[in-house]
This record gives structure tokens, C-alpha cells and sequence, in this order.
């Protein structure tokens, strides 16, 4: 199956201490996103990899630099430098890849990475969208593999067990991780955030339980005080980036620039 | 034309003595399916191949065990060791190929393994959804060999012989075999059983006779009251998976999970 | 650019007299396709190609046989043995090619085996759709010559010279042949007769019209009056196929057949 | 990447002095493509390449001169022969190219002819869709690159600064050249006009503040009193094309021709 992916490597490849590969793609509530872009942040993470495709959204963002910008799929690392720490690969970006068969191509590429750097396993994460929004969000598990899976819902990290009957299909690049990484040899479980369903709504607060439970099992001693106003305002600013390339299709008529809409926005 | 098919082999090849290939992949009523993956239960048939692509939908379905599944595309294979038996190929799953170019793709594979078995014909199962359950559902057949239709249509398998004004176009793998078939040079018919149309119904009087069809022809010895309750809790869960995952079409937002709505079915 | 298209050869390529092409696929009020079956019935043509995609749509429909057909796209070819007579090659087929990327690589074929047989000129025909009836339907012209097109509006043709403003673009085979004949170096014209816009209409009389121009032109000693009752009701099964195998969609409910439902049809 | 477009040479390649790609495709208000369209008819420029593609809409249309044309897309060249003014390659067309991976695809080819013949910048046009038609409409300007943006938001250009937070994302060709330029190492301002949003409206004044800037900048000496209600005409008929060709959908009933409409246009 051919390859479909421009993979730009930024930074000279680094030799990686047993990592795990943590993904966070825009989604439900973007709690996913929140979760592993504060961690790129807080860790200060170096970009290993952009990712384009010919499948991407053809049109550019104006940002506030008045310079275009394009939708930006990434991988970071970073190196603790820490034998008893499993250093970290994490997967952000601004879209998830656009139809079907790019989501299966780009994990594929993903997949090849993790093996490359032979990462212990993977953990995706995502929202669970509820009608209403959440006062104390569940995280709940699920996995590739029955004793990954088990390692993730042991009491002490407090993750719901029983997410059969709880969820429908699990959709995009957190998903398919996971049920091509089967396939291909890859272990990986999906940590999902109960979040507020609603198109515009900041699922804060799930990516806060996502980033517990995370360091819960690894212990990097990660501060979640620090998750300020103003990374919610990123992130605002984020969120309204991928909701507006997605939101144009393309005719001639409509090609050029539509004077802005004030955006409302939900954060929790 | 290019293949976009991952074939798995599961099993070591068989020796086959003039299988009949037998297909029942979802579609209205799911009377095939049923079928075929009761064949598959009762006659313990082992697997062959698995069927992948990249066109597969790109979502992941959390089973029982709580753990992520790909839908599946699988053949079955079952050796009698009896030169009066036939052996069969029994071809299941939890979809149907996603578009057009996937359904054509994959009848070709198909074409391609029963040349290689030699089997000496195919038979594909379906429905004919009507706008009400029927009492005592009929058995329709077309071919697309005369010869073969012929075999079919004799008194004793009391199918019905005059389908020609009473279906529209047979629609996916179950016509597509036999179309696809004719300029391959593989032989086939179908055997359509009338259900109700319903999304949601469970044809599993439908099934019942399409199976009692395949009895009266092979005199496999096909227990049909086994098909008890407990192979339709299988069959209804079988059911809301395919329809979870044609159900999500991928956007950012909307990649993750939704909670799970509470689903009726009808079983009759 | 790749074929994505299947040809088989179904006879010996001819030795061909100076040969006009005449396309008439369905389309609006199936115009072209009533005039080039009959021409193919009249003159007994012969089968010469087949053509096959895995874009066609992915069903098959039953015939009166009770056997299964899939969709037909065929250049037939018409050798008079008479100097003076250009021989013939009749496009004709139950649909056009299902998209875009489909149709201009079906007309690349085509236009190829024009060049093979050196063809003098293309000539496709098909329908304009008016929100009446139209008592006496007028024949427009165009093409993608100047020389050829003023041939094809002589007087005594009783052609409508000005086409410009008149319709809209010209879509399908009908059009991109010109279209894409200019690019290649293929001439050719289009005979567009007057009809009803509904989607169940048969245009008998543009069909017709159409053939008085062809008979005018080439005097080939076309019988118009045995367009008779029968080819009508052969042409109204025909239509309905077409409308059939483009009225469904693929999701793994629907695959199977639907109990049919009454079509009513006009015929004028 | 797999190149999709076919390009023809319609004259000997020039040698050209620091030439500046401008573009001008369809789009909101047709701004875009009335300024670079009247440039090309202003400088006597000539025709360099024509772009062509599969995935172009299946349908002709037919000029006043009876006979069936293509959409085009073309690029054209000005030699100005004078070692103080960069000459001049000007992208205009009927269409956008009509999907995601063709506007990618495009614009891979336009980058690499501007690499070819040494571009020192791009500069695409298009407009700002208002509500409401605009009395003095103001120019906008983004780019790739931070010097260059800064030229060509000097005071003497009279070009807004600012335009983050004015508008969403820029759609189509005019937004993908620059982002994919980034990309490919290639330099480029957009212009965005302000205009008014309707489909059928022609923002002449828009486009005549698009070629106050570029005269402004570059000292062309372009006579905007030229742009006479002769021009005005030509796009409206321009503009129709475009909107026909898009229009249509493709099935068999819909192939063929239907008889015009009557349209209405603004001119402001």
C-alpha cells in the first residue's frame, strides 16, 4: 500500500530510553490535544517529525504574525536522560488526517516510527463526548493487548475498567493506532476523557485527568497547576484553527478569504 | 487494476475436495450472514484468510474484554474427509467493502481463491428486504450461469424460479461475485431470502431457509434447531458493530468516542 | 495518466472504410442511445470491444432470464463493403462512466481507438432537456471544429445553427469526447435533439430527428418508421436499468436486493 | 507524490528578467482573475503553459462561435525587456482546480516552474467576502515569508497590515501556493481585495485596488482607466463558464445538455 505521507525529519534522530509514544490529535472536546500539547510544552519537547499529505485542507491560516500557516501534523521527543524514566514521543497536531484511507496510511507511518525507536507501547487519547458537561470526568481504558490493558486500569491509577457498553466506536487516529497496531505487532491502550460533546466546548478538565492518570503510572512529575489561563487561550486559539480548515469545502467561488465570524467558545 | 487487499493466511492450505464457496457478508435483514456464520459455528470451520485495507472505516469497536476490534472481512474453510461431500469456503464479516472500487477489488481476490481451491461454484446469500416481516419467507435464485441456475431451481429445494420483476439490482459482494464472476470465469448463483427491510431486523426466518436450501441441495446434515437464542444474542451484537461502524464519518471533531445510545432490534 | 479500464475484444478487429464514430450513451430523455441502438438493431452491427471499470456502479441486475447482467458500455462496428458508405463504430452502454476522473479516462480510450481505425470524425449525441414536451424537436449542433461543425449545418441538414446561449454545458461522454478530441487531435461534432427533462422520459421523436440528421448526412438508408412500439418497450427496460444501478448506494444494510417497486414510465 | 496534470508548452520557453509569478483564479468576487486577466489583455502577454487534468469537471461549453471549449488554466509570460522591471508570469483559468489533492498537486507544478525560471516572489490575488458591498474596498496582504510581507505592507502601497483576526482561512489556489511554497523554498505574498460575497457578483473595484498596489509596487504602468465596461463584459461571461461547469453532477440522466436559464449578475 503505497505511502502517501512527506515526512520531514527536524532534529538529528535521538537514541530514546524505552519510550512510550503518547498521542493527542484534535477530537471530542480536544482533550486529547490539551493533554500531550501541555506536556510538549512543560517537558519542553523537541519537533522530530512534520507529516504532510496531499490530503491535507487546502487553504492557510493567517496567524497573528499575519504569516500563513499550515496545518502542522508533529511528533516531539523527549530524553530524560533518566534510566529509570521512559523517555517520550508525542504526537500533536492541528487536524486529524482528513478521510479513511489517510488515517490508515498515517498510522502506518506512525506505527513504523514506534518500532523504529522501539517504543514499549502506545497510549492515544481522546474524549468521550457526553450531552452534558461533566463536574468530575472519568477516564477510561482500553487496549490492543489483554496485559497492557491491565496494567492501565490497576486501582492506584484510577481509571474506570468496564468501558465495554460505555463507548461506540472509537474513531481516528486513536482508534486505529490501536487496532492497526495489532496488526502489526505494536501494543497500545487509548486513555478516553468523559468531556462535554459540543463542537466548541475545552475539555479541560478531561485533559487534566488524562495527564493525572499519565502520571500516575509514570511519574514525571508533571505540575498540573501550571495549566494556566493562558494555555487554555493556546489552545482556544488551536481549536479554532482546526475547526475553521475544516469547515471550507472548495469551489471556485468560494476560493479567497470570508471576512471572520466571531467564534464563541466553551471552556471546562 | 491494482490490489489493495492485505491477505492474512491463518492456516496452512488446505487440500479441498470441489468446494462450494458460500458467502454471507451484512447487508438487508443480515439472513447471510446469519447463515453463513452458522454454518461457520456449527461445522467448526477453521480460518483461512483475514482481508484488510486502507478503505476499511477508521474506527475501532470495543468488545467485551474490553478491548479494541477491527471489523473483519474472514474465510473459513471446512474439510468433510468425505469424497461424496463437497468442502466449503464460508466467507464472512462485519462489513461489506466501504465503496464501489473496494466492492470490485475484493470480488476479484475472491474470484482469484476459488480458481485456486478449483472450487466448482459460488454460492452468495442476501436479502429481499420487503416493507413488511413475512410469515413464511420465500427463496429466490439467479445466476449467472444457466446451467447452474437450473440446478437450483429444480421442485425438490422448493426455491422460488421466477425472480425477474420481483428484485431491483442486487447490490454489494452478493451481486458483485456473480457479475464480476461471469468475466472471470467462475460460476455462481444466489439465493436471496425475503426479510423485512428494517435497519434494525434480524432475519433470522430468512436465514432458516436459505440454510434449509442449502441442506435439501448438499445433505450436509444442518441442524437448524440448533439455531437457538443464544446464536441470535451473537448475531444482534454481531449487527450493532457493523452498524456502529458505518456510522461515523470523520471529521477532527468528531474523532474519539461518543457515549453509547441505547439501541433497539428487532428479531424475528 | 493510468487506465483504470478493461477492454476485451469481442470480435476480429475489422479492416474499416473511412469509419464514423456515433456515440449515444443514456442520458437526458436517452436521445442519443434510442438513435444508436436502432442503429445498431437496423444495420446488424457487431460487437468489437467490451469495456469494464472497477468505478462501475456494484450490482448487478436480473434479467428476464433470471440471470444476472452487469452494466454494458460497447463499441460495436458496421462494415457496409460499399466504397461510397462510411462504415460505422456505435458507442452505446446502460450508463456513463460513474465520475469524473472515470469519464475523461473512458474518452481517452475511445478517442485511441479512433485514431486506430482513423476515424474521419466523431459524431455523439444526446438530449436537451426543455421543462415541456417539445411537439417538434429542433436539432442543435456543435463542435470542437469549425470546418466539420459548418458541414453538420448546411441547410439542407436542417440543423440549428446557433447552439450559443441556447443550452448550458454539455455533460458526459457527449461532451468530454469533443472536449478532449480537440486536445488529441480527434474531430468531431454533437447532434443535440430537443426533449423532456424528466428523468423517466424516453425522447422517441429527438431520437428520431437526431437519425433524419444522420440520414441526411450520410444517406445510409436508415427505415425510420420501423421504430416501432417493440424498440420502445425494449428501450423503456433498458432505462430502467440505467435508472437502477445508479439508484443505489453502498452501505452494508442495503447490500442484497429490495422488493421492486412499480416504476411508471413516458413515453413520447 | 504522483503528478495528475498534463502541461503543455504553447511557446518557446523564455528567458525572463527576475520574473514575479502573479495569480488569479476564480473566487470570491472573481477579484483575483479580473486583475491578472487584465494584465495578460493590458501587457499583450503570451501563452507559456496550459494545465489540464482528469480530475477536471465532465462537461464543455459552448463560445459564441458555436463550438465546445475545455476549462482552462493557463500561465503566460511578459518579456518588458528592460533591465528594471521583473518581468511577468500570470496564472489565470475558468476553474479551481476542483479538489483538495489537485489544488496540492497544482500548485507542486506552478512552484516548480517558478523555481525554474528563478522567481523572485509570488504574489496570489483574491478576495475578502463581505456581507455587504464594499464602497471603498481595502487590500489586505499576507505571506510566507516575514521580510518579504513587510515590502509589501509599506505606507506608499497603501495595503492593510493587519490581518489576523480579519479574516478565516484562505481557500484554494491563492492560500495553498504560499503555504506549500514555504514548503518548497519558494517566496509569496497574497493580495486580498475586500468584495462583496455573493456568488454571482463581479468586484471590478476590488480588482482595480489589487492593480493599484501592483503598480504601486512595481511601477508597471498599468492604465486603470482601461478597465471599460468591454472588460466587464468579458469576465461576466468568464464568470458565467465557471459556474456552469461547476454546477452540474454527474449521472446518467443528467448526461446531455439542458437549455440555459437565464442568469442575472452584479458588476460593482
Amino acid at each position: 500500500m503505497k505511502t502517501e505521507w512527506e515526512i520531514t525529519t527536524e532534529d538529528k534522530e535521538p537514541k530514546l530510553n524505552h519510550p512510550v509514544l503518547i498521542e493527542g490529535l484534535p477530537g471530542i472536546g480536544n482533550v486529547g490535544k490539551i493533554a500531550v500539547d501541555f506536556l510538549i510544552e512543560e517537558f519542553k519537547a523537541k519537533k522530530l517529525y512534520t507529516f504532510f499529505s496531499h490530503k491535507f485542507p487546502h487553504s492557510v491560516f493567517v496567524n497573528e504574525d499575519n504569516l500563513v500557516e499550515v496545518p502542522k501534523l508533529e511528533l516531539y521527543y523527549k530524553r530524560f536522560g533518566n534510566s529509570n524514566k521512559k523517555d517520550l514521543l508525542l504526537l500533536t497536531g492541528d487536524i486529524q488526517p482528513i478521510d479513511e484511507e489517510s488515517c490508515y496510511s498515517f498510522c502506518e507511518e506512525i506505527l513504523k516510527i514506534t518500532k523504529q525507536y522501539q517504543c514499549t507501547e502506545i497510549i492515544t487519547t481522546g474524549g468521550i463526548g457526553l450531552q452534558n458537561i461533566p463536574e468530575n470526568p472519568k477516564v477510561y481504558c482500553t487496549g490492543n493487548d489483554e496485559q497492557l490493558f491491565r496494567q492501565y486500569v490497576k486501582k492506584e491509577l484510577q481509571v474506570e475498567k468496564q468501558i465495554f457498553g460505555v463507548v461506540g466506536p472509537i474513531v481516528g487516529v486513536s482508534g486505529v493506532l490501536l487496532g492497526l497496531g495489532k496488526k502489526r505487532g505494536v501494543k497500545g491502550v487509548a486513555l478516553l476523557a468523559e468531556t462535554f460533546g459540543h463542537p466548541m466546548y475545552l475539555g479541560i478538565k478531561g485533559a487534566k485527568e488524562l495527564l493525572r492518570v499519565l502520571e500516575n503510572k509514570f511519574n514525571y512529575g508533571i505540575d498540573l497547576k501550571k495549566m494556566s489561563k493562558e494555555i487554555v487561550q493556546v489552545e482556544n486559539e488551536l481549536m479554532k484553527k482546526t475547526k475553521e480548515w475544516l469547515s471550507e469545502h472548495v469551489t471556485s467561488q468560494a476560493a479567497g478569504a470570508t471576512a471572520k465570524k466571531q467564534d464563541t467558545s466553551y471552556i471546562g
